[in-house]
């Protein structure tokens, strides 16, 4: 469920109740005044949550929904199980994102007009919090953790030990580690960038996950990592981020990893443990790196990379096969 | 012509005074003590402006000007119509890049060194300005906008209603619409980068433009929009802008357009609506992407793109041409 | 040696400490007890500093040692000069990454918790030091130099005359020259992105060098100038960089340069007077761009180009072998 320091949620609301806000039909036998208190994943779902199955997903996760209610389309509603309320429409990623915002209606963080540091925050005596820094409401800064001038660490956003936070760095709706650097200018927490589309152009979803980084993680300057739609975009331990990275929603990177600076990392991928990732490479969403894959600088990911391999090119392949390829190229122009 | 809320233009000048300054011949039979009261493009000048013609752009432009002056190469000068004083320079961009800093000398914001809020700010009783936000003199804010700490509006910037301003960004020379939600880190309205040519390297041509944000509107974090040279950079309403992306001086973006991250938008492109940009796209200065257009990840541009194309590679070519070209490489270094 | 404004000298050591903290075995017949003051470059090395010499580096810089120590590995021991005592390690990078650590145990900025304009600064009565702006201990500010609002100047920081610094900038561990316009949210002086491979991931190599930006130079909004790890990174006179660009540790520009949007530029790479670096260009770390060289955009460099060359593309070549690659590869599908 999404963490209450972060995210007020409203009341709860009946199958009835929500089945008119997603504009979706009940469907089997399930009481329509049954109450649901929250949205969550198809992983952390309980009975009393509400999920979504868009089409893409496997039809063979359906048996095996925990969850109260699912909302679904036509062509998956009979899968569903007799647990679980079916509430069927058309486009269940869009009324999903209804849903959100009827359970979390405000999802940005609420700032102080008054105060730089909020009385409610908890900073240890050994931290030093330097002028024009920000620390609102609830958040905790641990022993010997640096916040550089102007830094601006939003409610109830937690700060390990002997951390070094930037000047100019913004983080919301984060959970930080120990002994993280996290140099000026980095972005961490903001809303994903996720939407439907709509007649009247992209509606947005609301983004109400975290990011979490783990102990000794670097981040360099400039760099932006937005926090999960639902889940949590994490950053494994010991990490190393070059500067102007992105990190998109719902990434998960696992320990020891290195992104060089300006590559892009889209939403919801997988990144194995000691993964390199050159410069300026982009990945698209929803794939996976093995453990100790390498990525060359400017690669164009579109498929997963197996545990070790090293890979290059615009699509990517594998590494000798890219330079075979740049030397047949070359060969054809002195033939023909 | 320039927008006085941001630029303050200095008395007229007289076609000779202009003439000298510009290093430029003054042709034709206009007293040259006729008063020139301003810069313009092409299209708005009316009778009391200057405007220049470069070689690059079509001289049947010439005959419909309703400018009082002209900056012009001798190779165009003859074309210039009885009604408007010809200036006749070897590099008209360079010579108007002089004559803009004299109308204009100041292109600087102008900071208060004591006021977080200027006094003349307007600022509507419902809007939120968190601690350590800058509100420059003339500035208006809208109703229930939030400004984040930290965050910077400059002289004259208007916001609309319900906005969300991120913590540490800056705004400067920009327009806002209503409901526009603008990520921490961005950065807007500051120079485009202009310059000409000159033995001692290259020289910066004055930006006196602004940005237009229409409605609706998202800007991811630590994006960076430059306002335009003379005219203006306009995002469209309900266009979604992911992180770190460039958005180039005097760029004209239609209706619920996306933008995915690390794209970058050169000088001068013309963008339709509902284009979709992918990740780390690149776009050469000054070419059109039709309505509707997709231009896959990593892409490069170099030419306009039809409506409803759907385009990848480096350069972009049909997407289908681009996967028919992997394949066929792929083939060469198997038969070779 | 490492500038004192930045970096605060540890006392010196003996070379048997220095074995001792690098693992290392002393070699040679040099007294264990000689006091070694500081690391240094090959370049700048005196008797009394501690040198490393990686085996990619060529063994015949070894006979010219000026320095009174010296990393190496075993295989490169015996030709370290009788003058230079050998400190024999497995790897000479991690070993020396070490002992800076010793010799400089602190290498982050220290803030005032207290006052956004310390007492030690020396700024120009006519530089304007705008409302959030922070400026450092023993930092110094230029006649007319304009700071924007929450602008942060770290200790130790010279900024010269006439400068133009943006809101939300930070500038740490860095010499700006005069009349240097540097826009919002660019962030100069953090750490390079050094490390060394050990068992538990990669290990940081303190960055204790220097930006120095020449006069003139224009530096565009969110941009990120890492310092040097040991000597310092270069921006020539009248250099001229768009938005969003990254460069490097120990990066050496000449003077007028371009360098477009998103450009990113790696570690100790050589750029020589006016080369031209185009939008989202990629260069590997160590190589050299010639004099007046021109880099198409989203070209991938992993060789020098020489002065005056015309390079595109991925890997980077001719322009004209570029366009001539483009064209056989379109035919190669209409034939196959």
């Amino acid at each position: 469920m999404p963490d209450p320091r972060f995210f007020h949620r409203a009341g709860p609301q009946s199958l009835a109740q929500l089945a008119e806000i997603a504009g979706a039909t009940l469907s089997g036998s399930i009481n329509p005044q049954t109450q649901i208190a929250d949205v969550a994943t198809l992983q952390d779902a309980t009975s009393a949550d509400l999920v979504y199955l868009s089409d893409k997903k496997l039809s063979d996760a359906l048996p095996k929904i925990k969850a109260g209610a699912c909302l679904v389309s036509q062509a998956l509603a009979q899968g569903v199980p007799a647990t679980c309320a079916a509430l069927v429409c058309a486009d269940p990623r869009a009324a999903f994102a209804k849903v959100i915002g009827v359970f979390y209606p405000t999802t940005t963080s609420s700032w102080s007009t008054e105060h730089h540091i909020a009385p409610s925050a908890v900073i240890d005596p050994s931290a030093i919090v330097a002028a024009g820094a920000v620390v609102a409401e609830n958040a905790k800064i641990g022993a010997r953790t640096k916040l550089g001038p102007n830094a601006v660490v939003g409610p109830g956003v937690a700060i390990g030990d002997d951390c070094i936070v930037g000047a100019n760095v913004t983080i919301t709706c984060s959970l930080i580690g120990h002994r993280v650097i996290i140099h000026p200018g980095v972005q961490i927490g903001q809303d994903g960038f996720g939407y439907t589309a709509s007649p009247t152009g992209p509606v947005k979803v609301p983004q109400i996950g975290r990011v979490i980084i783990h102990d000794d993680v670097e981040i360099g300057a400039n760099c932006t990592i937005d926090r999960g739609m639902l889940g949590d975009t994490i950053i494994g331990r010991a990490c190393k981020i070059d500067n102007l990275v992105q990190i998109a929603h719902n990434v998960v990177m696992g320990q020891a990893c290195i992104v060089v600076s300006q590559a892009g990392i889209a939403g919801s991928c997988i990144i194995g443990d000691g993964a390199m990732i050159g410069p300026q490479v982009g990945l698209i969403d929803h794939i996976t790196i093995g453990a100790g894959a390498q990525i060359a600088g400017q690669s164009g990911l579109m498929r997963d990379v197996a545990a070790g391999e090293a890979v290059m090119g615009y699509p990517a392949k594998p590494i000798r096969q890219f330079w075979r390829e740049v030397a047949a190229l070359a060969r054809l122009t002195k033939r023909g």
